[in-house]
């Protein structure tokens, strides 16, 4: 079985499209799930270029990776400069990161007109680069920046920078197709010509603004590369970078080669997902194996065909990467995840009984409305209890007002809530003033909570996140807002939706709080209900 | 110049997308827009399966089509059942096109499994459907569904179909990969295979169930098709179709071929974008070629390099396609790209000008509040502009209250918002109510300024946009929304930051009012300020 190194650059290249801005928070979460899901390399950032970078850098140190190696980023010395003087190169060698990529030239033109130097300068530079990071213990991965262009122009030049850079000691050889313009043909004879006359490992790192990045990923393989770059989900600079979601598991699934670990293919649907929610983005629901619609029907014959046989419409089996089978006409999809995860709860819940497939009608009335519940384990939790009976309200909510107002008189305080709530009873009657109305709401409803639940004074939210669905509908879009929170002990998720943004905060809001008051009583007592 | 025959699928395998419903009046707007560009063919639906597509082909008639030949699809002839007999094949009759497109199947596993009939009377179906138009005069393409399937399977029959197909007067043979699972390099043998072995004229039919559509089209093209199907934008059942905005300019810009006229290269990103806007659908931002992000750089080595000399970072020069080079504006992108879009806005001004400094200082502070500008192109203009005089408001608004309620009285109705402005001394207080508090602020902005500008009517949100920023300062936490509007003619975006999603919203939505009101005194009157 080849094994084909993959090699994640979403923190890097990916921070490079349009739209893409990670906190150090963010980039953390990403590294830890791609270590799950086990890509060989993680490409986090350029600490040089970027003092956010540095810091994430330092931070990252506390994760301990199973699978992945962390990489930064940075480009060969600066021209006539001693490599050791380069503060770039330095803060590399700060990231203390086992791998290092470094990108060089390899296209005249872009030496001679982009950097201005001379083709031979550039050379040293990618000489001493790779030699300086060799010396620091480094694996170095070079970046053969618009190879392709460069070999097309000036196919000795561009195959002397190759052969300097493993003269130097570089661990891989990485074929760039900056541009995204080459065909697969192309591609795949030049990898092929590259790989049969220089004895190194041989990467691709392709780009989309043909449509081609996964083709030409896949060519190059079956030209002779063994290391392939991309992002998870495809985000990238312009176009995009090369869709490693799709390129895993053509190569992997099609193909024979060993991407990933097996057991971790089907993770690919959860693992983009949770990268798209990360990065704040909307997975496109038709992206290969991993898109919500990936295997999807619609027409008639289609659906009649897969029923009969699955691959009579179907490349590969849905479950095989963690999708599901949909079918448009009549929503019958994606039981076996739902009691899988409702088993974990209540492991003697059988999956035939009337209660899971209450559970799962009511799951799937949710999605329907725009609920995702990847993401979301105490609202699913929540709602597999309350079908089972396993549950009673902490709190009645009578009602509540919130009020805004422009120009407001305090600088942030904008709006105000008052709530009504009954607890065992007793009435309570609060009001809280706030930034915004979904703050102002927040701390009326712990206002008028703590009293009766104390422990709800540990408790805080950690992160609050807001995505528009059907963005289309502009302002009266249905809205998801998911809410993580934490007593310092556990984390745990609760989601809302509505078209209001109040509202669907307001669910998540008394969702988290239930969560953290039935799993306190657990705790206590053993049992709850 | 070889001549490729672009057959246009957007009305029938598109309408198999997730979310995709076309209404009559859209088919017939599709259909002008698809001639306008100069597709051969416009394949608009299954007469036969589909009520809605008959009245379509009535309507129909009356427009006047320059380029495209109008097509419709069906399946061969019932199994058993002789062809004038059945209702679907007289219904394609009555649709009344130049050209039908008829699918059959050639994959020995889906006649005998699915279709469950013998391997001989499929062949009978297919000649007898086919000979039956033929002899109603009509052109035949016919597509040869699941052929890379069944080729692998059953090869000998699979070309026995396309025998029979050519034999009954197939004017071409469509090879369809139907499930999106072949690789590049196998469509590429298979259909140099089949053009030396059959003297016809040779399609592909591609799908992006392993996000190769567009490879694989371009490689069946190498290999001798000269009939590419699609659809414009990509979108269709599961995965989609293969993109036709992709893959027309890579053969006619790269490698030669004659698509649609030369002239008409230049309106393949206005197209693509109406094709979007009537199906109701977000075109994706990194479309190749079309996309919104397309050319678009972030990482100031690559705006350096572009700078330069396009070609450094660029496959094709943006205009050939009629999109445009856009430069964002982010913690990696420096001065140069600020001053950079400020002299695309105002040429005479020039980089150390007190103004240019001050425009710079201004966006940093904006930025360092949570700001973003990349995306934002229609704030970023108004900054300039009120930074160098040459903006005045249209309207003053005094004070706003927006009042939420739960339980709310009417389904998704929980918000008012009451609105006072004065425009020109007159002044205007308004209501409305809406889903959620940004929906009804919204709604009564545009109902009190309606009166006074006209013009206001034709533009609307396309895309609405939240971003939490500090999450973990979870509901207290900044708040950046981002808003796209249209008037049908242009795209625009503007941006509002606060820690009230309100404001944040009403800061987006007042500027782009503002921009649409400045942009159309400038077109009119060819100034504003």
């Amino acid at each position: 079985m080849n094994k084909i190194l993959i090699f994640d650059s979403t923190l890097r290249d990916g921070a490079q499209a349009e739209g893409i801005s990670f906190s150090v928070a963010d980039k953390l979460k990403i590294v830890e799930t791609l270590d799950e899901l086990g890509v060989s390399y993680i490409e986090a950032g350029n600490p040089g270029s970027n003092p956010k970078d540095l810091e994430f850098f330092k931070n990252v140190r506390k994760i301990e990776l199973k699978n992945a190696k962390l990489t930064a980023f940075g480009s060969t010395r600066r021209m006539n400069t001693p490599v050791e003087d380069d503060a770039n190169i330095n803060s590399l060698i700060r990231a203390d990161t086992p791998t290092v990529a470094i990108f060089g030239k390899t296209w005249d033109f872009h030496v001679e007109h982009i950097l201005k130097t001379t083709l031979e300068e550039n050379l040293n530079m990618i000489y001493d680069t790779i030699k300086f990071f060799k010396d620091n213990n480094k694996e170095v991965v070079f970046d053969a920046e618009h190879f392709f262009d460069g070999y097309k122009n000036n196919k000795e030049y561009a195959l002397k920078t190759l052969q300097v850079a493993l003269k130097a000691g570089a661990d891989c050889l990485v074929l760039c197709e900056t541009n995204g313009g080459s065909f697969p043909n192309e591609v795949y004879d030049i990898v092929k010509e590259v790989s049969e006359s220089i004895d190194a490992n041989i990467g691709i790192h392709a780009h989309d603004d043909t449509g081609m990045a996964v083709a030409n990923s896949i060519m190059a393989v079956l030209g002779g590369a063994n290391h392939v770059q991309g992002t998870l989900i495809g985000f990238g600079e312009r176009c995009g970078n090369a869709n490693l979601s799709t390129i895993i598991p053509n190569l992997q699934l099609k193909k024979g080669y060993r991407c990933i670990e097996q057991d971790n293919i089907e993770k690919l649907t959860i693992t983009s997902r949770k990268i798209a929610e990360i990065s704040n983005i909307s997975l496109k629901s038709n992206m290969p194996y991993v898109g919500r619609s990936a295997f999807t029907h619609k027409a008639g014959m289609h659906i009649d065909g897969v029923t009969k046989a699955s691959k009579s419409f179907e490349h590969i089996e849905p479950s095989m990467v963690g999708n599901e089978r949909r079918f448009l006409m009549s929503e019958v999809a994606g039981r076996s995840t739902i009691i899988e995860k409702i088993q974990k709860l209540y492991p003697h819940l059988e999956k035939n009984h009337e209660l899971t497939t209450k559970i799962i009608d009511e799951i799937k009335k949710m999605e329907h409305r725009g609920y995702q519940f990847e993401g979301a384990d105490g609202t699913f939790e929540l709602l597999v209890r309350k079908t089972l009976g396993k549950y009673k309200p902490f709190f009645d909510v009578g009602e509540f007002k919130i009020i805004g107002e422009q120009p407001n008189s305090q600088k942030g305080i904008s709006s105000s809530a008052i709530i009504k709530l009954v607890v065992d009873g007793k009435k309570e009657i609060t009001a809280a003033e706030g930034e915004g109305p979904v703050n102002a709401l927040d701390k009326a409803l712990r206002k008028a909570l703590e009293g009766f639940y104390p422990e709800l004074k540990n408790m805080h939210l950690t992160d609050y996140k807001v995505r528009v669905l059907n963005t289309q509908a502009a302002t009266a879009a249905i809205t998801r807002v998911l809410i993580e929170s934490t007593d310092g002990e556990d984390y745990w998720s609760t989601v809302g939706v509505s078209s209001d943004i109040i509202e669907a905060s307001w669910i998540a809001l008394v969702d988290s709080i239930e969560y953290k008051l039935i799993k306190d009583i657990e705790k206590k007592f053993k049992t709850y209900l």
